[in-house]
């Protein structure tokens, strides 16, 4: 599946039907276009899994079952499942991180699961928080073992993050672990940003785009240094690759909110129109209501009128079909594919001020092409 | 108020009526009749509480609010409030600590404050979880601004024990920082515990011990010895504090335990009978149901119906007070009595397996014998 999607030319997207939203990129100069993504995806899951799942092991019945569920490994009768654990574009940035001081991939395997930890701890309690009751097309944690194990589990599994990092007893450790702290309040603050939101009638294009680098951008920056800052790496070096990450976090929240829209259900393994669905002020309608026009007035007067219907549950999808057709009339998807461009430029531009082997600046500049023409 | 309670004298306890429920404990054969513990708990207030309001404000808004409300800082429209910051027995173990090497009091600082957040952290998220309404004579923090705050907040406070103390950048902080994780799975794995001990019929008195040393021996082991790690001190002293800690927190919960079937409600915040109305398997229940004899297996058969009972909402005063009657019938009461002199012994001849100065170890006894009598 990914394969077919990564190994797709990214020069060819940017088509404006639905399933087919993702972003025109500018042609790489790097030899990116030579590296296998799917591969390096492929390692990075292979790398992090085996030692995700020996952590999560570690936590008490009946949390190790809950989790065990979260991640997909099991079904909710808790029968084996080969369950869809996403993208893993995280855990492949954390093992290619190691590689840009010198040391082996194996190098950054804790601080993949450590990520993955703390990523999936706040999907736990996003979910419970937002009301979310599908997440990777099947039932979320709170709906199938309710909200205590929810946000027990969560709990569980940040603290795991760090035991994980912290038990290599390392100087590196405690550093590693501190960005992850520092991502992991990020995250936070997003998650807190966003359900404010949720209560206003509008958000500037500013706030969602500092809401998106808390939810999106941190972590994602957390990922793709914390492999070098376990090899040795100094500050400044993981600095850089923070940069790199935070920017590239920006792209995919982009790509997200555009799949949000007019992404193809069966890829995303979300509803038809989720985001609009779900009244959520994401890039695409900030963008459309900050454009003027027309369009963005009526876009403004429908939504406004949205807000206090009771109705809205019982919408048909002709009905979100013309709100979707505003916001990329007043201009909101073509803006956001911009910004993904844009942010997917600065992120790879970003990696041209420190020194790392040709191969391994190549393979961050393919994720970095993925990000924005993956599907789902 | 806590003077009082502290300058009791504790081998004057140990009558039978409700508020008077403290075990009676030993002579003390050190200094610790001479310490003040109140002077003790209010050096540890005194010394945290400026740099956990000062943590607690980086928090971003609303969290920073919520946060406040739930310490006490303000109430629940925003206005300061002189809140009831509770007993202050960890920060004040914390900076005692430090000085079992020589260090300062000041050098266990972040460590009292990183326990008094994670500790925060877990009332957050177990309030929320366990339904409780009220904590420390106010409203919980669910109740006031929604399970989505409790949540979050509760989030953020753990990231922020973390950040507080690997922010100092030493070795000490981040081995500080791994005993700190080490407490908090083990405090998740209790209430993991609790919440499915609820849904069982009999739970052992093994058991109990074991959810109680989970859910508060952990952290005030950590607290016991964080001060002195930040200090520098080896892990062997470090285990021989928590060991201390440990056996301390044990005692805590046990009368604890007591207070919360026959404390005064004046002085506890809590309602009459309290863990009985919430059907909690305290030590007294599961000790009186292990007992045997007549009225043990009435009290068996009364649980039970209790169990099943549609009406147990309305049940009145007099029927609390016959199902406590029972309970001291069938000997849970002074077993549990029993169960937190024994771990205060264990706690205080524990620390005679490192050297500390004569004054430090008259502190840890004096708090150790403050822990049995207090009445809140």
């Amino acid at each position: 599946m990914l394969d077919q999607q990564a190994a797709g030319d990214p020069r060819t997207f940017g088509t404006a039907t639905r399933g087919e939203t993702v972003p025109t990129v500018p042609p790489a100069e790097t030899a990116a276009d030579a590296v296998d993504v799917s591969a390096l995806l492929e390692r990075g899951r292979t790398l992090a899994t085996p030692v995700l799942r020996a952590a999560v092991d570690r936590l008490a019945p009946p949390m190790d079952t809950v989790a065990a569920y979260h991640f997909g490994w099991i079904d909710a009768e808790g029968n084996p499942a080969a369950g869809d654990g996403g993208k893993a574009v995280r855990p492949a940035l954390a093992v290619l991180s190691a590689e840009v001081t010198g040391a082996s991939p194996e190098t950054g395997i804790p601080g993949a699961v450590a990520v993955e930890l703390v990523h999936n701890f706040s999907l736990l309690h996003d979910d419970l928080m937002d009301g979310d009751e599908q997440r990777r097309h099947r039932d979320t944690v709170w709906k199938v073992h309710g909200p205590s194990q929810a946000i027990l589990v969560g709990d569980a599994l940040f603290a795991l993050a760090n035991e994980v990092l912290l038990e290599l007893g390392t100087v590196e450790a405690g550093r590693a672990t501190r960005r992850l702290t520092t991502a992991t309040r990020a995250l936070i603050d997003g998650q807190a940003q966003d359900i404010s939101y949720e209560h206003r009638d509008r958000v500037s294009v500013e706030e969602c785009l500092e809401m998106e680098g808390n939810k999106t951008g941190a972590l994602l920056a957390c990922a793709s240094s914390i492999g070098a800052v376990l090899g040795g790496a100094d500050d400044r070096t993981a600095d850089v690759l923070e940069k790199y990450g935070h920017h590239l976090g920006l792209a995919f929240q982009a790509v997200d909110d555009l799949l949000g829209i007019w992404g193809d259900p069966e890829a995303t393994g979300k509803q038809t129109w989720s985001d609009l669905r779900q009244r959520k002020k994401s890039l695409p309608v900030v963008a459309a209501l900050a454009a003027g026009g027309p369009a963005s007035e009526r876009l403004g007067e429908i939504l406004a009128a949205d807000a206090k219907s009771s109705d809205f549950e019982n919408f048909s999808e002709e009905e979100f079909a013309a709100r979707a057709a505003l916001i990329e009339e007043a201009g909101g998807r073509e803006w956001t594919a911009e910004e993904a461009r844009r942010q997917h430029t600065i992120a790879i531009e970003a990696l041209d001020a420190i020194d790392m082997p040709d191969r391994v600046r190549a393979q961050f500049t393919a994720l970095a092409d993925f990000v924005v023409v993956r599907k789902r």
